[in-house]
């Protein structure tokens, strides 16, 4: 029995602009800048919030309608969402999907018995994706849903947290290089601190260093090549994570000598509780060559948690994918939707209307950032902008012949400037828009 | 004639419960872990705040009243502050000052003239420093009121407006070695943007570190020892400065090869506007190695502005004292009070209220973090939570003999672990009220 | 086998500076303006955080370790909660407590079997307010969790669970009434919406004005003469809830005629995330009549979510019991404990330390507003700066002696004014110290 | 000689997608809905912000090149002013402006010095008006720029300086009037409070009220029969101002009896400072009948002050026409740009830029609107939604038939409900996009 029975068929198949179940912008395979649509997204399914996700939250109980999910914590309710979600991934078009470990399999008593829970599932998700061709974008483990992770994992006060955190991304990698996973994720989800009070914070990123350490090393033993990611987050659960944004995990990378290894996998709304736009994370992560992965989504403003909303904001896609196209694309990272269907949207169909405006609204973003990019006067007023570096005093200043002194004496005998010329903000703005409608 | 002839003696005489001119905390002399009150903040008083702060507001006309300001734009006048300037710091009793180039003399038609003015005015400061005693903390330059300085300085799409600047900075260096200054401190007024869209981050950045390297070779050919700081801030005036926050600004320092040369000057309403409490920011720079200098105020956290009031929260300059004692004083840097008198505040005794209440603030904060640390029940119970670290498998993973494979052994065998212990936060909370009351 | 066995006794016996379950400055019986401490307060201690509250949150799983709570869905093991809370509130010392009809008795699978449980729990609940003497401050009703609110309830879109929830408060308020409860809270938890494209907003304000006058009805008939309270809260966990702020809440109450049957239960760090400080709130609702019961409780302020922590802050309880002797005492409301222990703080003991702190917090801070207002230099200084209202031109314009015309008359004549006088912020924050310390 | 030289003609003549000067949405005779685009709009340009806007903000000086400005305090540069403005604003085809007193004429020393120069201006700005056909939509005082109004105007503890604020406002109803303004609009610039401590908030109000008592009454003695608006704003410049958000506007207007009188002046920045999205800020007022006027313009919402940017968000100006087509428009109500250009925005011609695509942005908005409301789909997913209330329980219930006891029977009947239908959140916003699109 199919899970999805009242979705036929979703894929494009030509224009239908009343029909909310078919794309309007997104053919995977129509060409765009000389590459099809799809490589350029890499779009990846969360089975977290797609398949996990309950509608639950700190004000009520879980709303969702999975009929193919019985709510059951065995091995065989887990087999059946993974059939579900590749059912799902397959309708909807989604080359790739990521999960967290403890997402597919029951935790066991023992981490023993956790491991041949995972491996039994993990048996089927293999079939699954030779059968239905989805890829894995990446893999991660749950370091933070586990009481025993209440303090942290690699920066936990307790050690045996530690040592289980261990042996749990042990076995996530393991897991995540059997399935040709293209990545892993790090998302430290309660390393951060709710007091100040009670925390070392040295003594914690210490060990955090550590225990990363011992990742790449694992890495290297069984050899993962896929890419190793850090997510940036500001706040929730923790009062502060540590992984606060793209320049706090850079910072950190480069203070413990990790900076060879990892990448950024940078969230929309991690982006703004942390106090920037998502196109300031992606253009920092891209010039100081930590350009990674991105999960799609994005947040309400107004609200100050993360609320994972999917993506149907045309402005916001638009200026992702300019990073993209600027950097040569996200590959091997994707558009990976960390995104869930809001607690009131409980019907099964929902998932489809979600993901397919989400990838919707980014294919027309991809498509005005082509047409930004083609036409070109946006670079052209940009390079206008900054034409005085590129000759006289600011190309020799650039070319490193000049100091301190060289500058005065120039300017001594300029007297002083005047501001050159307008910003033009509100025309850049208009002209973005011109290219959206 | 005195500029503040209201005040005849403010300096600390004994108990006074009913004066609101008089210290009731802060006792310059006396010992608190060993060292005299005074060494342990170096109080500085801002000459911009103090001397240039007219209570114009973005919706508002200048409401100060200050008898010794004529308002006119000359070195007479500009000299006139500066001894009302002084008058005031001794008779508040504050060691130290800070100044930007601009607010003690006036600008002239061009930067020569600029330059003679500067020189005109230092030559006062000069006198009054050695009639007084009153030390400089630290000189900066003013580059982002200007209008040349419209776009950035360092980071302007100007070559010319980079120019003068670095024109500028050397002569603020020049001065601040005369002037014996301790420190040296960058603020990047409007080095950030107001518009992703017509901005070039990465050639800015790279700007920017050209323009601290050739600051950085000037220091050292004219002989300045001083300390160099950077100020994090993370907006305002622009939409975003790239010195968003401490991470922020050590990671560009050590992107460009920098990190020898600067500590951070960390300000409070800079940090929560930032995402962060000041205690995170300064224990992030000190355990980091890049703790240099406090600037002292506190923002209304409903705001979102820089409100930069005087700091009058005990709990908050407790905290500030913590760090100060862990990481043995704040030498060469010190507590500048980079705070205003409110617009309506705008007779010149309320400078006297508002400096005496954050001076008090901080001594009483001093008091209750001596008072801590004597006790000592706080580092106790934080050992203790630590305490799985500190033998066993703990001490084993700190002292590097685990890896994956051996903690997933160790585990395995285990089994599983459980929290260990409560985090205690609101223990914690309750035993620092113990000693603040 | 008591619930709570480490602590034998934890009411004031003398001062004990080291035990941090004792208390240091609340005495019940102390007397301040003439009258018992523990009547300033009332203090109450919220069934749902001490006995519900499991640490669960998005991102994890439950922590708390509460033994006497075998986790069953079952009338046994409500009743085994009720014992173990009631002990608690003994030992504390707390005379008041606060419940939903949810937390206390498990939901069946119909209203009716839903409301046998009830009666079966109240009956309990009867004899151990009998035993201890503990009161009811007041009840309400959860209409927020279930999943047939997920759009709400009295303002949902489906018309049934408006309907249940008006069975659901029927009950609430007779269980209420038979406990002798002081008063009955609305929380509108869902009433508000996530979306506002799918959202009738007058519609569904409509329906809740319908419903608040059922209740009020109701009440009427069955003799309830506890007085109703409204509690605001702007967002979380809808986008945006109708409730917002006090002022919200009471042009709600005028715009339906509903203003005679309500107060405001007005919480800190509702207030804050509203924009509000809290004694903003306060006084908004004490001026205009609608001062009813406190849920005390305090946020963090660089989160943009409700954290209920505990209240540990003499400056926030100060400006509270401020606005409480202003008006004459806060009964027949109270302050209730709407405060969690941390998910880290997952030991009985927690619970005791955490109420400890919060009502010392605010005995220290009733001290400190008695000294303030027995010293009246505050109120001096704020009767000086409005004096000029007291004579002259503002008595006769407080007078209604004057309009437009008699006024610029008196300003043609007058020329111009000039602010008065300084606005002595600093000054006041300065005295308000020196009452804390 | 032309203020704008470079711009010979800007009115619509015909598509031309290169020239950023040229609009290509607005077309301000085309009918939408039966009705010319002008008139949807009112479309009006503040005299504050484009002609004495100068670019200086705290951290900098004036930027603003405006070659028919001298500088000077003087009635000629006024006349001059007034003169440039009306040649902007009929080169941009706007049909209406709004202006405070202050920015058309200078403050003289006396109030009568000051009436004079007023007149002497308006005489002018009369002839422009003939001359261009341009009209006044709403006029106003500046009640908070003077250092006279550092406490306030109308809430200031200095009873003069409400006096003088009386006066000041006479005399602007009065030029309103003469000047045939459709409106005149109370924004209380600093009716608030900088500190708790020092103010009285009741007494201010009241003071408030009385203010606009005698307002209404010399409106009619004089017969300015225009419309009377409150500009909510939360904060900015005080710390918390008594027009916080449209609620608190309107229970003011209440509590006091003034609300037959006043409607509210909606502005974009200021509704989002307050926590609420401007569509349901309007909503809140339309559907209690306070809808008034609206101030156009766009803030960051991740920076926490009143950035006044133009608007070219098409969602946002989507949700705003949607209200003003559901109630019918806004007349005599219209579009107030209170925008203005960037500091770096510096040049003449970056104010038709920016007044240009803020026009064109709500005339695409109109009509994706227009074209939701013909297509009828969102009006028919919401009807479906409340479809349980237009018959059975729902139906009677909002027909009165109902209270808590027969709903208590008809649910026990019932047993329990379940949430009916998916709010479809997701579907809505994908719909929406499929307009704009």
């Amino acid at each position: 029995m199919a899970a999805f029975p009242e979705v036929s068929k979703i894929r494009y198949e030509g224009p239908d602009s009343r029909n909310p179940l078919a794309f309007r912008h997104y053919n995977p395979d129509e060409l765009v800048e000389g590459k099809p649509m799809k490589e350029h997204f890499r779009f990846s399914v969360a089975f977290w919030h797609t398949m996990r996700g309950t509608g639950a939250d700190p004000f009520g109980a879980p709303t969702m309608i999975r009929p193919w999910d019985t709510g059951e914590n065995t091995i065989e309710n887990a087999i059946n969402r993974v059939k579900a979600f590749f059912e799902f991934c397959e309708k909807l078009g989604a080359p790739f999907f990521c999960f967290h470990d403890r997402d597919v399999a029951p935790e066991g008593k023992t981490l023993a018995e956790t491991n041949k829970n995972l491996d039994a599932v993990v048996k089927v998700i293999k079939e699954e994706m030779d059968r239905t061709g989805v890829k894995l974008l990446w893999g991660t483990a749950n370091l933070f849903s586990n009481p025993r992770y209440v303090h942290g994992a690699a920066t936990s006060c307790n050690a045996d947290a530690f040592a289980y955190a261990a042996a749990q991304v042990k076995k996530a990698l393991e897991v995540t290089k059997e399935l040709g996973g293209a990545g892993y994720v790090f998302w430290g989800g309660r390393e951060g601190y709710q007091s100040f009070w009670n925390t070392d914070m040295k003594r914690e990123l210490d060990n955090l260093a550590r225990f990363l350490h011992m990742a790449v090393d694992y890495a290297k033993e069984i050899g993962f090549t896929g890419q190793f990611y850090i997510e940036p987050k500001p706040k929730e659960p923790t009062k502060h994570q540590y992984d606060f944004d793209a320049a706090a995990c850079i910072n950190f990378l480069r203070t413990y000598g990790l900076e060879k290894y990892f990448k950024l996998n940078i969230e929309t709304n991690h982006a703004t509780l942390a106090g920037h736009n998502v196109e300031h994370e992606l253009e920092y992560a891209g010039m100081q060559g930590f350009l990674g992965s991105v999960d799609a989504n994005t947040g309400d403003l107004l609200l100050g948690w993360d609320t994972d909303q999917f993506p149907t904001d045309v402005y916001l896609t638009t200026k992702i994918m300019l990073v993209f196209l600027k950097y040569g694309g996200i590959a091997p990272g994707g558009v990976n939707f960390d995104a869930k269907v809001r607690r009131e949207s409980f019907e099964p169909i929902d998932l489809f209307y979600a993901h397919i405006g989400g990838m919707d609204c980014f294919a027309k973003g991809l498509k005005v950032a082509a047409a930004i990019r083609a036409d070109g006067e946006l670079a052209r007023l940009l390079k206008e902008r900054y034409s005085s570096w590129d000759t006289g005093i600011g190309a020799e200043i650039e070319a490193g012949k000049h100091n301190f002194k060289t500058l005065e004496k120039y300017m001594l005998e300029k007297g002083d400037v005047s501001p050159n010329k307008s910003g033009r903000q509100e025309l850049f703005e208009n002209i973005v828009n011109r290219y959206i409608f």
